[in-house]
């Protein structure tokens, strides 16, 4: 396939790792290649850990040349903080459908967090990645999860202001938000699937409706 | 001070270690030696990390001598294997009285949880130290978690049997208040002490509260 230039929006991993690593591919194909590496170090940290994986255990698992993971990224600390922001975009955008179609702000955080479960059974090495960032990449790490936590903040305010949920939700309520989401997913998709993800993510909703709601005062 | 035997169930760092580590001081001075070389060793991983932690590093901080050290734990990660178990023994102490002392369960996990951000505070080591161990030694973070939510759903279910909480509270519950309060310490803990501890807490279990009511119907 001939190569092409494709938009500059669409060329970077994310906002964040074209910031921090600056080699966005400037085409098509040079995207896929990036994703395919991407995704051949999400498998090899997963499996064995960042200071076992190799490069050359990416490329292989890739099937491109040593030369082309220098065309993308520095090194394995350059690719392994890509990684941490791609990973981190995939689930935002794993889960954003099933937010934006729920029926109100709650009914966005079931579907949220059954999304995520879904995606955590499927991608089991995430946690993985994630928690090991907190020793790689202590920024990464932080990064994360402000992102995360501002973006529940973000949606449960919405929902206050349209009268759903009580007024004064916010910070603290996020960051609970967000730490039940990462443990039942520990749980219930890491370690076992022993039940069904909208079960537990119905069971966490009620929940939040009940402890969320406007106050009748 | 003359060595004297204590008792038998005060020896062990606690249970679980002694059956894992089987080297339980025989004396009141061993057990204030093995105490000296955890509280070093959790500043030793605390700081530097498993990998660069050092068995030296470890007895220059406790001011005891190598073969000291030998008496009570075999390697490196047999001190860490016993820190995490004390760490999260540790923990499960020092949130107890409040949790004993309040006026329902849920007040019991308002107490705990400003109990755990109040520990936090002082030894932010233990998020370092805990978390290492998912890579460092697997079986002791799923044993600190599982025990710790297995612990939490006791309460729950006591309290539901009292007519506090809805019936059907479960695991599902106890692992959305275990992440609640593992995230809200990172934030409000270990990163930044902005809100007070008693505040976070009530602002968590006013959400339990209402979320976990006896059902109108």
């Amino acid at each position: 396939m001939a190569a092409r230039r494709v938009p500059a929006a669409t060329v970077a991993i994310d906002g964040q790792a074209a910031a921090g690593e600056g080699k966005a591919p400037r085409t098509e194909r040079g995207r896929r290649t990036q994703q395919a590496i991407l995704d051949a170090a999400a498998q090899e940290f997963g499996e064995r850990g960042f200071h076992d994986a190799s490069i050359s255990g990416i490329t292989r698992r890739a099937g491109v040349a040593l030369g082309s993971f220098y065309t993308y990224f520095d090194s394995k600390d350059a690719v392994f903080r890509a990684l941490v922001t791609h990973m981190s975009s995939q689930v935002r955008d794993h889960v954003a459908p099933g937010i934006r179609a729920a029926k109100d702000g709650i009914d966005g955080e079931r579907a949220g967090l059954a999304g995520f479960l879904g995606f955590v059974r499927d991608h089991k090495e995430i946690y993985r990645i994630i928690d090991e960032s907190e020793f790689v990449d202590p920024d990464s790490f932080r990064r994360h999860y402000a992102t995360t936590a501002e973006r529940i903040r973000q949606r449960l305010t919405a929902a206050a202001e349209r009268g759903e949920l009580r007024a004064d939700v916010g910070e603290v309520h996020a960051w609970a938000i967000m730490g039940m989401n990462v443990f039942l997913g520990l749980r219930y998709g890491v370690w076992d699937a022993d039940l069904p993800a909208d079960d537990v993510a119905a069971t966490a909703a009620a929940m939040l409706r009940r402890g969320l709601a406007v106050q009748p005062d």
